[in-house]
This record gives C-alpha cells, sequence and structure tokens, in this order.
C-alpha cells in the first residue's frame, strides 16, 4: 500500500515512516514541521535506503490538502498530526481544538472525496480521564483532563460515527500508553522542544548534562514505592503496531476498531531512574516535588485485544528503552540538527 | 447592549429577538438561511417596529465572521447557529461536526479579537444522553445517542475550556428541553422544512390538514399512559431565558454557567395530543408505532438552578404552547412565504 502518513517527521511518525517501508509499504509524508525538524526526513532516508516524498502543508489548509490527495496515488492513511502539549493545551484551548478537529476534517474530506478509507488514528490512553479502573481495557467510558485529551477523546467519536454512517470505512483508533525509546541506529528519536513534558526524555537530559536534576512529582501514591506507574512502550513495538494495525483493519467487519497498545505492565518513576542509570552508566540526579494536579496514580494497559486482533505484541523491556533512548541521547545531544 | 443572534431567522433565535428588543437591547442577526426563510426578517420588523440588521453569512467562513465583527460594534453574543436534525447528522456527521463546531470555533476566535466575550451558546438536554436521571440536573455526566447531540457535548467542553483559560470570557449553555409554540401574534413560530422530526409541529401541520395522520411511536413505556414523555416548554419563555441569562452571566463569579430551561413538569405524547384536540378544535387522528430507537421513556428538567440563579421561570401551560402553535399554524398553514 502507498501510505500516507500524517505527522511522519514527528516522534512516533518517523519510527512508524521506518517500519512502513520495511514492511514493504510505500510512504508519502505529510507534516507542518510546526514541531519537528525538516532533518528527520533525511535521516529516514538514510536508514530505509529510499526517497521519502514529503509535503510540507498544514492539514487545516483543505485547498492544499486536496491537492495532495489530487496529485499523490493514496491507499492508506495513518494519522498522527495534531497538537500534543497538555500544559499547552490548557493555556490554549481554542487552538487545539481548532488544529487538532480541522486538520482531521480535512482529511476525512479528502480522503471520501479521493475513495480513500483506510484510516490509523492516534489516540491515547489519556481518552481514560481522570479515575481509570486498571488494567484499562478498550470497553471503559472515555473522557479527559485537559483540551489535548479531549480532543481525541471528540475526534475518535467523531471516527466512530463517520465508521457508522458509511460501511466503506474501517478505521483504527491507536491508544498509546506511554511511548518511550528510539530507534536502534540512535539517529531517529524524541525530540521534545523546550523542556520535556514527559519522564523519559527529562531523564534523558538530565543523563547527557542538559538539565541539572529531575523532579519526581509525587512520592505517596499507593503504588510499589510510591511514584507514579505507567505502562513504558518502546516506540518501534508501538510503531510495529501501527503496521499491524494497517495490515489488519481494511478485512475487519467492523467499519471502526479500537486497540489499546501498551505492555501491560506498569513501570514506577523511580524503576525508570534506575533502568537508565544502568542504560547510560551515569547518576541521575532527581529530588521528590509535589504531586502535579491531573496525575493519576497508574496507568497500564490490558493488551489482550490488540495481541489476539492484530497478532501484535509488545517485546522490548525498560532496559532495552533506556538502552535505545541513551544511544540517541548520546548520539544527538542537542537533538536534531536545524540544517 | 448590542447583541449579536447567531442564527437569529430560526425558530428560537427569531423569538429570541422580539425579547430582546423588547427588553431594550440593540439586535445584529447573522444567519445563513439554510434552514430560515428571509421572509422572518420583515415579520421581526414588524412585530418589533425596529430594523434588524441582518448578515446573510455563514459563520464557517472566516474572513467574513471577522467582517462582520470589524464593521459592528457588538457587546454580546447569543449563538444559535447550527445544524439541528437528529436523523440527518446520523446520515452525514462530518458535515454536521464541521459546521457545529468550525462556526463556532469562528465565531470564538473573532469575538476574542474584538474583545467581546459575553456569550450564550444554545446547548440541550440531548446532553444527558441516553439513561439520564430524573429530573436531570445540570450536574450530571453529558454524552449522546448522535452526532448532532455531541456537537452540544464537545462544543460544551470546548466553551467550559476557553472560559478556564482566560477569566475575560462570561459563558453560558443553555440546556433546553423541549421548544415549542409561537409567538402570541401568530406570526413568527417553527416552520421546519420537510416532513418535522419533532411532535409539536406535526401535530400541528395534522389539525391543519397538511398530513394525515400522526405516528406515537411506542405507547408500552414506563410512564403516566404508556407513550413518551418530555418537558415541553414555551418558545417565548426560552426567549425570556435566553434574556435572563445575558442580563445575568456577565456579573457571574463563574466564568462558565450552565442552566436547564425548562418547565420541571413531563407531559406524554397523548396530553399533548389532547390538549392540541382543544386548542384547535380539530380531531387529531393517530396511530400507535414501534418505539423509536434511540427514544428515552421520560425526560425532564429540574429548572432550580435557573430559576434561582436568573430570577426565571417558565410560565405558560401545555394549553397556551397548543393555542400559539395553533394561531401560528393556521395563520401561516404552509410556513413562512417564499419572499
Amino acid at each position: 500500500m502507498r501510505v500516507l502518513v500524517s505527522g511522519g517527521a514527528g516522534y512516533i511518525g518517523s519510527h512508524t515512516v521506518i517500519r512502513l517501508v520495511e514492511a514493504g509499504h510505500d510512504v508519502v509524508v505529510v507534516d507542518d514541521f510546526s514541531n519537528a525538524k525538516p532533518t528527520v526526513v533525511g535521516r529516514l532516508e538514510a536508514l530505509t535506503g529510499r526517497p521519502i516524498p514529503v509535503h510540507a502543508i498544514d492539514l487545516t489548509d483543505t485547498d492544499k490538502t486536496e491537492h495532495l490527495f489530487a496529485h499523490e496515488q493514496i491507499d492508506a492513511v495513518i494519522h498522527f498530526a495534531g497538537f500534543k502539549a497538555v500544559g499547552e493545551s490548557v493555556a490554549k484551548p481554542l487552538a487545539y481544538y481548532q488544529n487538532n478537529l480541522d486538520s482531521t476534517f480535512s482529511l476525512l474530506r479528502a480522503m471520501d472525496r479521493h475513495d480513500v478509507r483506510t484510516l490509523v488514528f492516534s489516540s491515547s490512553a489519556t481518552v481514560y480521564g481522570a479515575e481509570p479502573e486498571l488494567p484499562m481495557t478498550e470497553d471503559l467510558p472515555t473522557s479527559a483532563t485537559n483540551p489535548y485529551g479531549w480532543t481525541k477523546v471528540m475526534i475518535e467519536q467523531i471516527l466512530s460515527d463517520v465508521a457508522a454512517s458509511d460501511d466503506r470505512w474501517r478505521i483504527a483508533a491507536l491508544r498509546y500508553f506511554n511511548p518511550v525509546g528510539a530507534h536502534a541506529s540512535g539517529d531517529i528519536g524524541e525530540d521534545p522542544s523546550g523542556i520535556p513534558n514527559n519522564l523519559m526524555p527529562f531523564v534523558a537530559q538530565v543523563a547527557v548534562g542538559r538539565r541539572e536534576q529531575l523532579s519526581v512529582f509525587g512520592d505517596d501514591y499507593d503504588t510499589v514505592d510510591g511514584t507514579g506507574v505507567r505502562d513504558y512502550i518502546h516506540v518501534d513495538d508501538l510503531a510495529a503496531g501501527h503496521v499491524a494495525a494497517l495490515d489488519t483493519v481494511g478485512s475487519r467487519a467492523e467499519p471502526m476498531s479500537v486497540w489499546n497498545l501498551g505492555t501491560g505492565q506498569g513501570v514506577s518513576v523511580l524503576q525508570v531512574i534506575k533502568a537508565f542509570e544502568r542504560a547510560s552508566g551515569r547518576p541521575i540526579p532527581y529530588e521528590i516535588a509535589p504531586r502535579r494536579a491531573g496525575d493519576i496514580a497508574a496507568s497500564y494497559a490490558d493488551p489482550a485485544r490488540a495481541n489476539a486482533d492484530l497478532g501484535w505484541r509488545a517485546t522490548k523491556t525498560i532496559d532495552d528503552m533506556c538502552a535505545d533512548t541513551w544511544r540517541w541521547q548520546s548520539k544527538n545531544p542537542n537533538g536534531y540538527p536545524d540544517a
């Protein structure tokens, strides 16, 4: 298949591009580079040995999106593009809703006009809301605690209604747990702009000397050691899950499918720190800070449905994740170069 | 205040225009006339004795919306505009999501740019979802059973996040129960296009001879007589509720308020039929038909919060509602003229 990857220059998108090419698919990337560096593309081409066509457009521009579909022969879409910073979404909710929903509307319209009705959407475990049952199964009710999360909840609902309205659609929403790690080469990885919001890139920046110490937000949760527990999943496992979903969704009886992509294992903040110290051989100084508003004690998937339906399973351990993150971080201490 | 009324040529919008003028406000109408006749405006001008400025634009057109705010001095907005046919929303979900959300985004952006941050939004009791507790209070969880309803749920969430992000906003979402009736003059009323989806206009069209008989969907619900129970509210009471919300919301401590607008009284389908027979002096032939998918047995408001906060109360009875509907229907058997 010739697969359009929106947000294909981003963290998860870029790793999925590699897995798609390895699986024999052709890839076209669309990215507005508002939160990704164009230099990613050269690295993808070097790693895959293929030219990667790139359209540097904003999907909310309906004319440009239409033009893209008119000029590229697309068979399916994996839709990663979207604003994703939780804190910024609270400060600028309208920008988040407008960008994430309008880009999806524009994409769906162009797909429908050009008879492309196979879509894999980048959702998130954040749709399980503030007080989820554990482990999280796909049938739990959805909600959110911030506008970023609500855009995921809303887009899932919209996709479900679109799929129900026309049986030619085959749509999958993939609910990611906590993606970390990097490509085994160390040439592709997570390159957050500004202060990282997530634990692993922050730890990696401490290890490499870009930041002095880590704040651990809360050590009095009801967990194994009091710190927050998350289901970290290696981004390469996650990328493989996208390829599996893409290869499966077209032959499903149901027009809309939802799959958790996680390991099913909870790992605490202190366990991540210890694993990263082992992987990097460096100490990770940290201090205990107050809990952050909106954080939950523990989050981990029940990945049984994806395991069964997709023949997919996350295989990499927290030590693999830290080793690959460290390789990327030490090879690229300041992330991707500008040019 | 100079109040922009979006969808001001529609059923509830037009009645609210009259109440706003009566309360001493200036009114500017914006309507794309996709589901309203321009002849409404002449009647509003005749009834109010005022010229009513009208902008015949689609709010999803951001340039035209910006131009409107640049050229009219607006102090506050009442936002009725939106697609509203439940069945059509199931068939064309993307059109519904795109129209109802994008028009709201465009409006909010223009308001923010022009320092207009007082907004009353037209929501619906449909946000209480498939299995609400009765009576419905504003604190119940929200959900929906169709894309139209989901647009209301989503817009409420978006407004709540916008209000939380900037304390200069004062936003009210009004959850209507079942608006019926017409202006006492009989010159303004509900003029649905095609086959009416709602009970009262269907009954009125049977009474006036446009349709042969009514189908009553289900007579085996757990209600007073087995037929569905709803909280019918006279559109003029509803219009007064909008004026009260507009006059109140600016002085609220909370940036976002949600109020039910209903009577608190449930009335069954058979009770509506009997009341309409009394009001019109005509028989309403009906047959019992199977339940409709998605219909609930009973729906009625707890209007205590609106009563207390707004000093507002619905005063008109089901007999008033039927008498006014009948006056409108018999004076205008085919609705508004085209020109």
